[in-house]
């Protein structure tokens, strides 16, 4: 597959055929969410129901149901847990779109943008708590210890990504622990989850815990990626945020990392004047240089290490479902 | 007491001593939130133990710790929670601050301030998922249980007073609504936590919940009037906000609420256009027309509702203090 195919994003018909063996289940959790999410109060009801049509794709949830279903029957714990998961998701996907200053997201208007960044910020604390709440509904802590460590982590990875905003020296160990930490933590622990509620023993839960680590790393490579190469009408959000934050991804470090001095100096003064120009500019360079397919590669050793971890397990339509999950990380196309 | 002592904010040391009889176990809080504010990120950790210092005089805390107290022995979940609560109020400061562009909490420059909104937005993520975190360590659900519920409701509160923003014509009840969900609510969270985790009954938990409801009540209306009345400098925290985020408090609905029709539309008038020369004609309006004593009468009937609340229990060191607590809620003078 080559690049171009980077910049056709999955549709999200493509993404429910691929969680199919869970179909009836992740219906089951939309209607839940959206049951959680009505209130009394018009303006806040609006706000819930909003958030609600942000999600898209519903990724974490289908990690966590998937994983259930790999491992047996998915129960109610898994439900509301996949409810969770995505409620968290979207209260980071909120307060994202202030801090990236982000106007489209899933071809609507963001929050901040249709209403204000003040909206954004209590809307994404709402559905923080309501989140926890939810879960605090188990029977035990287990749920909730688990999702408040790994989302104390994503937190982290945030923190640890603004610090390193403007640093053109940013190492490529360095871009792991952040994505490792905004990103990849909420998948492991979305997949841990769906294996501990199945009942799964020790080895299992680190197994899958494992799996959504490696495709989450891959997800968030190929999200990278796609900030650069891709195309806002296509990918339906705003794009280009890293450049314009000043953020260096795997593909700017990559290049850096093979230019000689006086052209990482160029690179460098690129880097610190974003622009649409600079990233047309960049673009292209990335391309001469081979640096496109060396992340890519990148992110297909993250999905392949993803696929090793479930070779112990039974083939059934929910393995499958995971193993094409963790390809379709990547190349973004079923 | 005269309405002039509304502007001389009660010291820390007064606090202080005010919660004497959980001295030590406060003390205990304190060394429990800086060590689970630790990290070994450097960027991670200065923020962690700058926000630790924002809080300021340990309210809610000393709230839940008072009231386990005064039914008996503080116990180990008991100083959990007190951490878990400051860390969640923490939380909701440093996004407040945000919201309402502040500069100065607690004569000290606020993260927003010091650093950015972006990095304000993911601390105060940061604070509320390890808060729940932490809270997830007890036995039971119960700690996370009534924590998420009730965060939840204090988000609700700041979406519906950012909606409520401009209108000149909200209700005294609205106004109420939004203070109850806002501030009450989580003091109310307190002193049940305090109860029940002192094995109180359904009839003493309901009490102290109750208590700390009036209790908060008391302090948003007194907050509220400093906001008007107080002075930078004294009180130590970013002052006006309300006038500037056009946001009616009791003290201009009241005031409204008497006027003749063309006086209310001068009154709108001032509104519409904040300044500190509008903000000055206001005070002086207010004080003319005996408003600033008005809404003191309804903070003083809050506080002694929740000393009503009280009386079932037995005199000791933690009662008292708890209900001086109540009159301080109002004078800010101990």
């Amino acid at each position: 597959m080559s690049i171009a195919n980077l910049r056709q994003p999955v549709t999200l018909s493509a993404w429910a055929r691929l969680f199919a063996p869970i179909g009836p289940q992740l219906a089951e959790v939309e209607r839940r969410l959206q049951a959680e999410l009505r209130h009394s109060d018009p303006f806040v009801d609006e706000l819930a129901q909003r958030s609600f049509n942000l999600g898209g794709k519903r990724l974490r949830p289908a990690l966590l149901l998937l994983t259930a279903s790999a491992l047996g029957d998915v129960n109610d714990a898994h439900l509301t847990l996949a409810a969770v998961v995505e409620m968290i998701h979207t209260a980071t996907l909120v307060h994202d779109d202030v801090i990236d200053e982000a106007d489209i997201r899933r071809h609507k208007e963001t929050i901040n943008a249709r209403w204000s960044n003040q909206t954004s910020i209590l809307l994404g604390d709402y559905l923080f708590t309501h989140a926890f709440y939810l879960a605090s509904s188990l029977d035990t802590t287990f749920g909730c210890r688990t999702l408040g460590r790994a989302t104390n982590i994503v937190c982290e990875g945030e923190l640890l990504q603004t610090a390193a905003s403007g640093d053109f020296e940013l190492s490529c160990q360095q871009y792991y622990r952040i994505i490792n930490a905004k990103t990849a933590e909420l998948c492991a622990c979305c997949c841990a989850l769906g294996a501990h509620y199945a009942e799964g023993d020790q080895h299992t839960v680190s197994r899958f815990d494992s799996f959504g680590k490696h495709i989450g790393m891959a997800f968030q490579i190929a999200d990278d990626l796609l900030d650069l190469t891709g195309e806002e009408h296509a990918v339906g959000k705003s794009l280009g945020t890293d450049l314009t934050k000043r953020r260096m991804t795997l593909p700017l470090i990559l290049l850096r990392d093979q230019l000689p001095q006086p052209q990482q100096c160029e690179l460098h003064a690129l880097f610190e004047l974003p622009s649409q120009a600079s990233r047309t500019a960049l673009l292209d360079w990335l391309k001469q240089a081979g640096i496109l397919g060396l992340a890519r590669e990148e992110a297909l050793v993250h999905a392949s290490r993803a696929a090793e971890q479930l070779e112990f397990l039974p083939d059934t339509p929910a393995k499958k479902s995971l193993l094409q999950l963790s390809q379709a990380a990547v190349s973004r196309c079923v």
